[in-house]
């Protein structure tokens, strides 16, 4: 079984290319392949599946999280894929659409060789608390398949400790949320680190970076034209993400590096680097050991 | 330029075949190579340099430290360098040489599949303290090329916190130690968890585990013939390792799987797994943004 081994902003994934289905890749497999030191270590897995012939996208993105579940989309995982694809001809540039679960995903690599992917619509929706330690802030909920509570707050984001799960509000969110915190620093610049419910602190979250500038849009919009950067003001009440404006660049600096979000009138763009590090052959005996194979 | 990846109970090593020394492998990029994210990912590397012709081994081991910093010896990662080279046909088994900055190591491919190495003879000190968490345990000074304190504990090495740096003696270990704690489970059989200078707790550690058994093997003797369980005595004060005895077998339970130490009169051998998982090229790309190349 073939592999490549690639990051996006420092989130690393496995790539397994695979066109016929013919891989059995049981979830016990998916995490003896991502253990950082009895396997090759990954933050996930992208199956690449060749899709039914005719229909809009030729491949299909079968993400795999750490621990062997299923995930419907990954930002940064979708970027990587598309890296795979083009670095071996299996796709043709600049434009072309992947399936994922989440639906059909356009990316495009850029005359600077940076991956941009349709994150589609971010949904936003009301405002509620999360509890970082001992301080409560306020944030804005927004959907991007996912649950995300994106909180701007006033102080550089590297200060606030996010070791321990942020505590939000739990009938407002069943199934857990990832938490950003969120400092506009400019105009069109921000940062943002991530709980990221299930994996903790990550180096980056492409859906996160989406929420962060929706709630950093929000902020600046609600602060008014005469205050781009609300400085020492932390969050303001506003009336969210959605009302008609031009498309709106923001510059996130995560962790692992630095993304690009765009949020135009109907979707969102997540564009950054896609970096394939290594590409190789997982030894036959180990795959044995540990169950897998291809039929 | 190929790569190779590897693990003995659980520490794992890239392997850079690189025959006729012709690597440009900076410490820079050593780090890189072993950023987990970033990177592969792995705890050092292992370049595998052919040795001069009609010597006494064919192959040297050339290790660095994840940080990119030289290391003399590493016990697991000899036995993972050997396991490449019998994959590979570069040695014939079951018995060779390897050549390392700490001399020359014997290696053996065991019946089992195992392997062993030849560790040399450790050399026991006297006894110092390390402070751990709140408790102060009385250890061995134990050197292997490299200095240890093992320190033998009467609860299961589990429930002591080894996360911050034990504190000892810094007269007695000037640069630094590796500190073990070891409980005696039975005759021959030991478990024991290890915090290392530089690294901090790890999953396993060849010299430690010869360290352990060096010190168990010391408190066992002291407790006298009839008592070959320490039970709840705690470190008892013996005359160290170094008296003529039997050659004495331990199995050795690291939090990354299991190991043997054999201790015999001149010499000391460490037995254990030694796995390839996956084989691959470096993307050519990568390798050269982050100062890496073939001469």
């Amino acid at each position: 079984m073939r592999f490549a081994k690639g990051h996006g902003t420092g989130n690393d994934f496995l790539i397994l290319p695979d066109p016929d289905d013919a891989a059995v890749l049981p979830p016990d497999l998916v995490a003896r392949l991502c253990d950082r030191r009895a396997g090759l270590g990954a933050d996930g897995i992208l199956r690449a599946v060749r899709a039914r012939a005719g229909g809009p996208a030729e491949w299909f993105m079968d993400y795999r999280n750490a621990d062997g579940s299923i995930a419907e989309m990954c930002g940064n995982g979708v970027r990587v894929f598309a890296r795979y694809l083009l670095r071996h001809g299996l796709a043709t540039g600049p434009d072309f659409t992947v399936a994922t679960r989440a639906g059909l995903r356009q990316v495009r690599e850029e005359a600077n060789g940076e991956i941009t992917v349709d994150m589609g619509a971010p949904v936003a929706g009301g405002r509620s608390a999360a509890v970082i330690g001992s301080r409560s802030y306020e944030g804005l909920e927004v959907s991007l398949g996912n649950p995300h509570l994106a909180c701007v707050v006033d102080v550089p984001v590297g200060e606030i400790d996010l070791s321990a799960p942020p505590v939000v509000d739990r009938a407002r969110f069943p199934e857990g949320v990832n938490v950003e915190v969120v400092r506009v620093r400019g105009e069109g610049d921000l940062e943002m680190r991530v709980h990221e419910r299930g994996s903790g602190v990550t180096l980056s979250c492409g859906t996160g970076a989406v929420a962060a500038a929706v709630a950093a849009q929000a902020a600046v919009t609600a602060a008014g034209p005469g205050r781009a950067h609300p400085d020492g003001a932390g969050p303001a009440c506003g009336d969210g993400f959605g009302s008609a404006h031009p498309d709106r660049s923001w510059a996130v600096q995560v962790p692992g590096g630095n993304l690009v979000v765009t949020l135009t009138e109907t979707t969102s763009l997540l564009t950054g680097p896609a970096v394939i590090v290594a590409e190789g052959v997982l030894d036959e005996a180990w795959l044995a050991r540990c169950g897998g194979r291809v039929a």
